[in-house]
């Protein structure tokens, strides 16, 4: 039976168990997630990525404290997606979700799911794009992607997210005080987290430097994390410079101000236009990594297991190449 | 003009041509790939992943340095791969790679090339494999593939290389002193860096109870790092455990011992036939790289940008999911 009706209508466990389906990717939650995209594009994604000891998980279960408990205006509901191989809470456990919840425990505006790092090429991304779309349809107002490390992972996490803070932490040794070049390229926020522990202006200053690098313009209007206006080489424009702000995430300290610039960006984007595409980028992406898996089923379908294992092993005989080896099962048998 | 025969001929700058080539994924390097594969599967892929800060950078530089100064035997020519996006050496800086190379310089049994990770999905797994086979066609006896942090550009990684090796370091913060599993699993050596730092017992400790955790067996006959006998679920059978060793990279200390144990684990995947099911499975992944490219090609090519289009403004009014998007366009135009 399918879980949509109960998912749209609020249930939690049927919630849970589409985000099961959808991690293993079966055939129930790709119906699903068919049937619930009409209902998406509601929430808000707010990526968090950062390398191990910068403190990221303690910082997102603040984003969503404060989201639940604001100093002024209304509470947002809030759903997370934290993907981190690194973290004890991964592997959809249940009970690590639990423990991790700590004073969010027992609120319902709030649904957090961890997820291992997928084996599959692509596995992750589509995972997780799937599971922020059902948290997006079963109502959420905002969404947290949490993700670990730098590479491939973050980068495809980006595209999905709307907003994308990237966190670090003073004195995690030498190679991370130069902030990755990659991560830096999709930062709309930076933080320094962990902020009342030493050489935290050291590291601020390696940030505001490097964005200095990244973004060379002639005059400042305004302050870091303001939409901008900007002279550079004789055009105007409004442009996002990324600010850099500073948490302890234990503390709490500097969440507020964290979800202030969260609520800029997104006021940002909306106003020039970025947000549509952004959001038209994203789609694109989803598009074709499924046809992508659908062209490739086709073809699989079409070829023989007998002329597949020829290939290989003329490949692994060196005979052919893998470019070559590619080349004669296209041709012997084009996909239908 | 080709580049393949001055490689094969042993030309540095032919090499480095090459690699850029294969870097960029121009068809001038698929073409010499394919020339070339005929000449790789004598090189002994080492793989050396690890979290920003744990000195893996220091370490692949003394494990070369090791291979081209051994204690005793025979030196072995070393290629160098990094793929490290938090590196300053990164985007195929030359200027980088001269000043990484230290006491390596100006030793011509010694090539070191750096690579940004790459933008696209799939774009690393698929430079970093090229570029392993054109050092191994040029040559190599050992490629040493470097990469940070955790997740899938490490798994995939992983499937390249014949030995993986983990590397830790003590007191890198709280989430990092449990080993993230995925790395875990794809270890085949553990590394303690940095171990005259205080802390690396607990570090040690930590990683020996996971690999007990990983692999509970009821009798374990040696010790870790030797092909073992043991006797699981009443059968026997050859396992690999993989060792947990110290070294500290700065002095060089720890680093024989580190050649002696991937010596040890290249002998017993020999023995076990677990070498041919590696290689046999990075040979098929490859295909799979290259069939995926060439599928999709023929298929945008068979897709005319007016439907496309039409498809992507559902997508967007969302009253098509992404699946059903994809389904819209296999239907309408089936890949010829």
């Amino acid at each position: 039976m399918s879980l949509v009706p109960a998912v749209l209508a609020g249930s939690r466990l049927s919630l849970s168990r589409l985000l099961t389906q959808i991690e293993n990717d079966t055939p129930e939650g790709q119906a699903a997630l068919s049937e619930l995209f009409a209902h998406t594009g509601g929430a808000w994604l707010v990526g968090v990525t950062g390398a191990p000891g910068t403190g990221k998980s303690s910082l997102v279960n603040q984003i969503a404290y404060h989201y639940r408990n604001p100093q002024d205006g209304e509470a947002k509901t809030v759903g997370v997606v934290a993907v981190d191989p690194s973290s004890p809470f991964t592997g959809g456990a249940v009970l690590g979700d639990r423990i991790r919840m700590g004073a969010l425990s027992g609120d319902e505006g709030v649904f957090i799911r961890s997820m291992a790092s997928r084996g599959s090429l692509g596995g992750l991304a589509k995972a997780t794009s799937g599971m922020a779309q059902a948290l997006d349809a079963a109502g959420f107002d905002i969404i947290l992607i949490e993700t670990v490390g730098a590479g491939q992972a973050e980068v495809d996490i980006a595209k999905l997210a709307h907003t994308t803070i990237v966190v670090e932490a003073p004195g995690l040794g030498d190679d991370v005080q130069a902030i990755k070049a990659g991560l830096l390229e999709i930062a709309d926020i930076l933080v320094v987290n962990k902020a009342d522990r030493p050489g935290v202006e050291n590291t601020e200053r390696a940030l505001k430097n490097m964005l200095q690098l990244a973004h060379p313009v002639k005059r400042v209007f305004r302050h870091h994390g303001q939409a901008m206006t900007v002279e550079a080489e004789g055009e105007e424009e409004a442009l996002w410079i990324p600010p850099v702000l500073r948490t302890v995430a234990t503390e709490g300290s500097g969440v507020p101000e964290l979800l202030e610039a969260i609520a800029r960006h997104r006021a940002h984007i909306d106003e020039t236009g970025d947000l549509e595409r952004r959001v038209r980028a994203r789609l694109e992406s989803e598009l074709e990594l499924r046809l992508q898996d659908a062209v490739m089923a086709r073809w699989r379908a079409a070829v023989s297991e007998r002329d597949y294992e020829k290939v290989v092993e003329q490949l692994l005989a060196r005979e052919l190449s893998p470019s070559q080896a590619a080349a004669r099962l296209l041709n012997g048998k084009s996909p239908k």
